[in-house]
């Protein structure tokens, strides 16, 4: 089982590397159903100039449109970065089983910092939260993409 | 400017009752900018089978495309309802100007109830706010919408 976590993980950081090498806030996601990975996707903020393009958000329509369902009950997400309250509200409407992500983010973070929004009484869902999951990995790569626009 | 405001307001709810008529939360919304509707929107969540597909977020989106900038500083959004956290995550994220909202949400709203994201200290930008706007038509046609279907 963490075996097969770390794998989700890994993948989900190959798309946090191909956001960076499009200019992105490398951040990447992967969405898996029933041990198998259904949905890869990455930030596309810039490339799309779609402020909404984010991993998850991104995952979790592309999810809902393979499979037909505006929910995802029995999903879980894996994203390099903890999620911002726009996708953490996603995940809570789409129903989302399990949330995995790795580095955490004291600035826009809103699950484990800010308004930790599943914890919020006006939540109706929340998923399991695993934070911290390959966490070193996906924060080298944040850092080393702010560093060099600097 | 209050009759601007208001008539914004009633496209919005036009909106609204189009979402109604396609059996969806009844929901609508339009972007404003240089004083002309860039966008007509309306929550098509079980449409188009998509959790994210509230009537602000179809509207940023489809600005941004319009536009080609994944920011729209200089644009207000009119929506019937006060926005759910993604929402208002998005309206940040894509700079909004201000935002005028009809009816509050006590339950779900993120605004004004719960959460309050725009006064979270890791909110990195907020609207001008003005709720109530247009309040009494908008909650009528939710509490009409909500109790047919019970």
């Amino acid at each position: 089982m963490i075996a097969e976590t770390n794998g989700y993980m890994a993948a989900a950081l190959d798309e946090a590397r191909r956001a960076a090498a499009e200019g992105e806030v490398p951040v990447g996601a992967v969405l898996v159903r029933d041990g198998h990975i259904l949905v890869r996707a990455h930030n596309r903020v810039e490339t799309d100039r779609d402020p909404t393009a984010h991993a998850e958000l991104l995952a979790i329509r592309e999810a809902c449109r393979i499979l037909g369902e505006p929910r995802l009950p029995d999903c879980d997400l894996f994203v390099t970065l903890e999620p911002c309250a726009m996708c953490a509200q996603a995940i809570s409407m789409a129903r989302l089983r399990r949330l995995y992500f790795a580095a955490y983010d004291p600035k826009g973070g809103a699950v484990e910092h800010g308004p930790r929004l599943f914890g919020q009484p006006t939540c109706h869902h929340a998923p399991e939260v695993y934070g911290g999951i390959g966490e070193r990995a996906a924060a080298e790569l944040l850092r080393g993409f702010f560093k060099d626009r600097r």
